[in-house]
């Protein structure tokens, strides 16, 4: 990696500069892990003792904690934006060559731009744009379309027909367009499969975490739109739409036909049933589950409290017997009352 | 597709055909993307309002929305039932064709009638049924059984002597015979890994959703019975037994030893914890933790209701006092007893 | 299966036989299921029923459970750890031979005693121990290192860089190494993505479940300590520690920077939050939320009992409304509080 000077930074990314502008870095790191040619940052105050003690050669900062800076330090509004910026410059990501691997299975005509890994299957009449990456083991079933820049790891499986923009990133595992989980009951007590017949559209700048898994819909399609980022494990019912920019954290599992709004953030562990919805910027707590529809934006959670075993014994027994408490604060208020009058 | 009749339909599957039996329709659709070519169904009241603005040329309801219905429109008891029949017809799937791809590895003898995709490896000793389809980049383990005309999609993993039934269909990713979890400890705080010897056992018409595991037998086999179905990412722990024409929803976690009964269903996410039973016919809401058997038909649930966070944190943080609050209650009844009896 | 007598075993494995030594044994099995030529083990009380039906040849027990044995028996302080000597002895399992399988691309140099399977891929710059085995359709990138004797089954994903210690079991599908999940806001509500420069660090004696999901660290790596086990669809977020010897059931998510003690056992299903630390020697039961750090060694529950719907709905209806229970019992006891008084 090339070194850069923290005068090069300032003058790409702007921000203040307090220090030694000729003083050069090679990395991004932690307060605690970082050396004197790496730069840090420093974003939650929890974390503003480190600083003291940090060997870094320089440290993103606010305004606030620029006067506690043992070492060069740029100060940024927003310290976390401003590393991102400094950390994708220094680690732009290395592009597999283009190419189509000799063990590969290729149905398609695709760009020269494009890399397809060793093993990786492409069916027939997919529609692959310029420089997208393929990675081993992949495989994309006939009629997919892939958008330019895009990036599939390790042994991701995209069924036949499905969509995906531009600027995908998708992990090991994905699979993208299995069919929705769709039965209609028989008389005998047996399931008929009712044919999953929609697709799957994802927008641009979209990423998908490892082994998480997106439904095609039942008749219409389930949608991803732009920006959208999913954490490893999630689970995305059939004809599922996830607005913009939202965000959702790992294990989160979504029924079918749910529609998360625009920007929303869901933590990790949640469950959002299905045939509801959810209002654009809408955070939802890790492990919370979302029984009925939210129509304006907020914060909401639904969990309990861990205690330890055995306090939890004693009061959560109580949880069965709830409606009862009630009902004695009730009987009890009225006898009150009663006594009350009586002493009048 | 080839067009078909109304009066095709109703000859085919019943009910009573209100409108013009020669109008053509060429794909089922949902009441609010269909077009007058396509042909929909009111199942749930709920959508009844959209009855009124569909195109779609003809509807599957029940004899009480029949009036409501504007187009062409087929009488049926179950429209959802009738319905899958329509689109089952309409959609009848298309498979890959016979034979073994050239990048494939396989070391057992298969029927002519067997596909075998780009990449996938058979083991040796394999026993696969008429018209199976092996997806592209399957690994099936030494001594494996498939029943004739099941379907593996991409990338599934199948451990050495696990046996499938017939009419399979196993989504991309799922992995079938993992060791179970099974460890004793040591005196020394580690833990010593236990063979594990058993099988799994897959019955007839099972359908496995994406990225979904089932574990081999610590002793015994785990067991999957005929017409199971199970969606996405569920896990189902060695020595688990999933009884005949069960529905799993997506996200579903198994312990060890678990025995689940006939025809229940069980909703997203929930956790079923080790070593329990449950009846027959049993319905798990989605969320819940199932700690202990359950011995009767019927539905349970055991999940919170989620609040405003700052609701939340106002309401739930009592939960940790719960019994302190039962004991306050029996002192106030206690003390309204004394003074009701001071006051005669 | 080679058979043992019994006096082998204990000559082997220590105990006290009581019985024919000279009686053979062809493998391990269930008390239910075991034949004459099968030895068993009792070490739970709740299955010494079972003691008295078996048909096993032998049983591995505790002094008390002795008497009531019908067969021979070993007698063991530890059953159950001596059940799993006998059985690792009885089935040690079989490696797949030594060598390169031609569909595999390999571009590292490998010890001649690994075993690569078919279409597996092994990127530059790998450092593979002794006896490593990977599996059929496995991906190991640029410049991962593997310790001697570690089992990679079909179709494992390890990113670049991860570093896996010896005698690990990796089973199908995991994923090792993928970006963590990270991203710093734009004004524009859209996601900046951070690249993750951190890998993963897995010590020796490690097992991992089936697609099962462990990030690499956004700076610095992911801990994963000696002689931890994984299992199943399991999710470790990035920079998450996991201290030596913790053992954690399937479909646990664990968020990002969470930093988990030695010898800790997590039950399935439950969620840890990011950027908590739990003690060492602390047991979390199944389906709890750790949303704060733990500082002492012991059992920790956080879950709701389930009821049979109609009770539920009753109950935790009422849980929404906690806080004006609370304030209604405070009420009662002042105006208690007052009769009293008056009373005198």
């Amino acid at each position: 990696m090339a070194a850069v000077r923290l005068g090069e930074i300032v003058a790409r990314f702007g921000g203040e500069l307090i220090g030694d502008g000729d003083r050069t870095i090679v990395q991004v790191a932690s307060l605690e892990q970082a050396r004197p040619d790496e730069i840090s940052f420093l974003s939650h105050p929890k974390y503003r003792t480190q600083l003291s003690t940090t060997r870094a050669g320089a440290v993103i900062l606010s305004r606030q904690a620029a006067a506690a800076s043992p070492s060069a330090c740029i100060v940024s509004e927003q310290p976390y934006l401003y590393f991102a910026r400094v950390s994708r410059w220094l680690n732009p990501g290395h592009t597999p060559p283009a190419g189509i691997h000799p063990t590969a299975t290729v149905a398609s005509r695709l760009p020269a731009s494009v890399s397809v890994g060793a093993g990786a299957v492409i069916g027939e009449a997919c529609t692959i744009g310029e420089n997208v990456v393929v990675g081993p083991g992949c495989v994309v079933g006939e009629g997919v379309a892939i958008g330019a820049d895009s990036l599939l790891h390790a042994k991701v499986s995209v069924y036949p027909g499905c969509l995906i923009g531009r600027r995908a990133i998708v992990h090991a595992g994905a699979v993208i367009g299995a069919d929705g989980f769709g039965f209609a009951p028989e008389a005998d007590g047996s399931w008929l499969k009712i044919p999953q017949i929609g697709g799957v559209i994802i927008g641009d700048d979209v990423e998908i975490g490892a082994n998480t898994t997106i439904d095609r819909g039942a008749l219409d399609d389930t949608v991803i739109e732009d920006g959208v980022k999913l954490d490893n494990q999630i689970q995305v019912g059939h004809n599922v739409c996830i607005g913009a920019h939202s965000a959702l954290a790992g294990c989160v599992g979504i029924a079918g036909s749910a529609r998360i709004g625009r920007r929303c953030t869901v933590g990790g562990g949640s469950v959002i049933l299905g045939h509801i919805a959810i209002a654009d910027g809408v955070n939802i707590s890790a492990g919370t589950l979302v029984a009925k529809s939210i129509t304006r934006a907020g914060n909401y959670t639904g969990t309990v409290p861990f205690l330890e075993h055995a306090d939890w014994l004693k009061n959560f027994a109580r949880l069965r017997h709830l409606d009862a408490m009630a009902d004695k604060i009730r009987a009890l208020e009225a006898q009150v009352a009663r006594l009350a009058e009586q002493e009048k």
